[in-house]
């Protein structure tokens, strides 16, 4: 058994904003048997972690910040044993001490209604890592309830290779620990973004081809309508927000876009200059050639009234991602979208008041996806996009990686205040560093 | 032609508010070569002529209200012609005066992007009869702008009986004028309500048996499940609001919850007793035995949150299909949805702020759907329903039947004021009488 009796390093902030102090903590231990003990090999800072930095969650006490981490099986619970496991999930029978694990940001137990139909960040055990009841990840060792649900091992069978036997990994390609960071949140996120928006029942007639409601489930004529023509089915679409995670939601939509053929034009809308250069950055390694089955420009919010208006003849956009979390982000998405248009907010929302008046919304037949995303049941489609694109995310600290730099808990403060001002993008901690 | 120089009866709403007048006032006259000038044989009185009639929508002009009318064709414009209109609506070439119509609440040219892909209630020259700027049905004669893209002729070669020729709709059978009446906006209105509902991506888990997200596009087994056990696939659904289109939505989702072989629970909201009786008049018709493949309740506000609470042991309504227009009615969807639901909304909305911070909505993963019905797409599948459900859309003044009563113009003022009052359900016009 570990010796789990010693202290550790770890970041923890302190009320009420923007303290942020690396200290010395007791290592976490077994509460329960479901519990398992893992130490971290490298740690996330993302843009969800500014709304405590910030302050605006009122949290009234310190704690362990941080949703994002990898790292191996230290200890394990007495419930994960090798036999008599039938009805739990895989894990409880297959996890070893020293595995290696890649962990979604919230706890589901893989067992309940809402992991089994893949809802699996609103599972009712469902905790955030880095919330006050749940120390988080920016440490050397952290606790993972309900573990045989919630992690993913990168070890042994069952792993997540073994379930992506449908996609184009064909082998176990040698990911670096930066690299399946990103699958902890941001890019399951940016996936989630992009596939609920294209997803929409308002999208079908354009990728069907097929008027609505005949695009939805009845493609028996019953519209009376012929296929739709090319002009009916260009997708215009709006992502709002630059950060890591809209950097992978575009980036999905390219990709999905790409696969399924559609003539497109993307805008691609953040506030902060440096984050515009990076998304362009980013893209000119992706679409090289800039020949896509369509358009796609890095703009200012006011820029991007104006590329739609040109587009769409004063029409509006098919769908708009939210990658923000601020009601400005909101109003944005609502100016730009056209009647029976959806927007799809993945942004963390605060206490403010929606935006919107009922007749607005009545007024442009708006339709709305808001939340979380369920990174469990992401993992797969997330996966074979990680591995598709190891240009943009296997890189670390070029201008067109994804991660910015991996630093120690000393570039801890410095870090939060830096990314909270947008003068870095994504910044990942390595604890032992 | 037709001589419209003369003097007609109509409705007209007076402001502020709770003003209903019968006034003589000329027949309308062509003014657009793409006009019909049609003799109404029945207008409806809608639910949402009541924001109108209350003076919630700062009209300050008396106008002629109303927006469901059926009737027969005076007079055509002069783009109404038998040659020459190949790339037009079929009805600039086919319609006749003297042929029976019937009219979608708002006109829709059939000749833009929106009415193409079928989201013609969007039509950027779309108009709402009974507003300032377009005098409704609730009259002797109405002006029909675009006419040739608006109406649907009950006559003749093209109309839309022989667009139902996949349908169980064999025959033409003989609709009364009191049912095709609600043709023109409540039933299409519910049946959008529920199709919208059920086609959500966030109900396909349930309707495919496949977890998120492999039930979306690609049942390839990425996500490493199983097909889903039947506790995980029952559907529990809340219609919130039972007055005319109420009543709508529940018989469409009913129907439609049959034909998918669903097992449910429905549980149909009203804070009215009167709504309520009827309501269960109705499904006593529809469902005799009380033997489908669900449950379904009539039940007010606070009895809804008890019987969810206790069907779903807390988790909730799949989806909430609200039908008020009030800000409560929103309130309490959001109160009976579960987290990953979705909130279907056909209720016309005023000027009040959406009741939700952006943390309850990304708190629960909500979806929403807002807005009007595209009355003009949503025709065949409403015509089958309207032609199967006879037994509740046929009659006219039972217990059972959705249209309360057909009464001349000098019963208007009472009529409004007792709908208003919700002292009496859905109410015709006969305006010659």
């Amino acid at each position: 058994m570990a010796d789990l009796s010693g202290v550790q390093q770890a970041v923890l902030w302190y009320p009420p904003s923007y303290d942020i102090r690396v200290e010395s903590i007791p290592i976490p231990k077994i509460q329960d048997p479901d519990d398992a003990i893992i130490k971290i090999t490298l740690a996330g800072l993302c843009g969800s972690d500014l709304h405590i930095y910030r302050g605006h969650d009122a949290v009234k006490e310190s704690m362990v910040c941080g949703h994002e981490f990898i790292g191996e099986v230290l200890a394990l619970g007495a419930n994960f044993k090798s036999q008599g496991q039938t009805n739990r999930p895989a894990l409880y029978s297959s996890l070893k001490v020293g595995d290696k694990v890649v962990s979604p940001f919230t706890v589901s137990c893989g067992e309940c209604h809402f992991c089994r139909i893949g809802f699996t960040c609103r599972c009712p055990s469902g905790r955030l890592f880095g919330s006050p009841s749940t120390p988080g990840g920016q440490a050397q060792y952290v606790r993972v309830p309900k573990a045989g649900g919630t992690l993913y091992s990168l070890s042994g069978a069952g792993d997540f290779w073994s379930r992506s036997s449908q996609t184009n990994v064909n082998a176990r390609p040698e990911l670096a620990d930066s690299s399946l960071l990103l699958m902890c949140d941001i890019l399951p996120t940016g996936v989630f973004a992009a596939f609920q928006a294209l997803n929409h029942p308002k999208m079908l007639p354009m990728s069907t081809g097929l008027p609505f409601p005949a695009s939805s489930f009845r493609a028996d004529g019953l519209n009376g309508s012929e296929k739709l023509g090319s002009e009916d089915t260009i997708l215009t679409i709006a992502v709002i927000g630059l950060g890591p995670v809209g950097l992978c939601a575009c980036i999905s939509l390219l990709d999905m876009l790409a696969t399924c053929q559609m003539t497109f034009r993307v805008v691609a809308v953040d506030l902060v200059e440096a984050r515009r250069e990076k998304m362009k950055a980013v893209y000119a390694v992706i679409d090289p050639s800039g020949k896509g089955t369509g358009e796609f420009i890095v703009a200012s919010a006011d820029e991007s009234r104006e590329i739609v208006q040109k587009w769409t003849d004063g029409m509006g956009c098919n769908c708009v991602l939210e990658v923000v979390g601020h009601n400005s982000a909101l109003t944005l998405a609502y100016d730009l979208v056209r009647p029976f248009g959806t927007i799809t907010s993945v942004g963390v929302h605060g206490a403010s008041q929606m935006p919107f008046t009922g007749r607005q919304l009545y007024a442009k037949n708006i339709s709305f996806d808001f939340g979380r995303c369920p990174v469990r049941a992401m993992f797969p489609m997330a996966l074979e996009l990680l591995v598709k694109r190891q240009d943009v995310f296997g890189d670390v600290g070029k201008e067109t990686s994804l991660v910015d730099k991996i630093v120690g808990f000393n570039e801890a403060a410095k870090s939060y205040e830096e990314f909270d001002k947008g003068k870095v993008g994504k910044v990942l901690f390595d604890p032992w560093k």
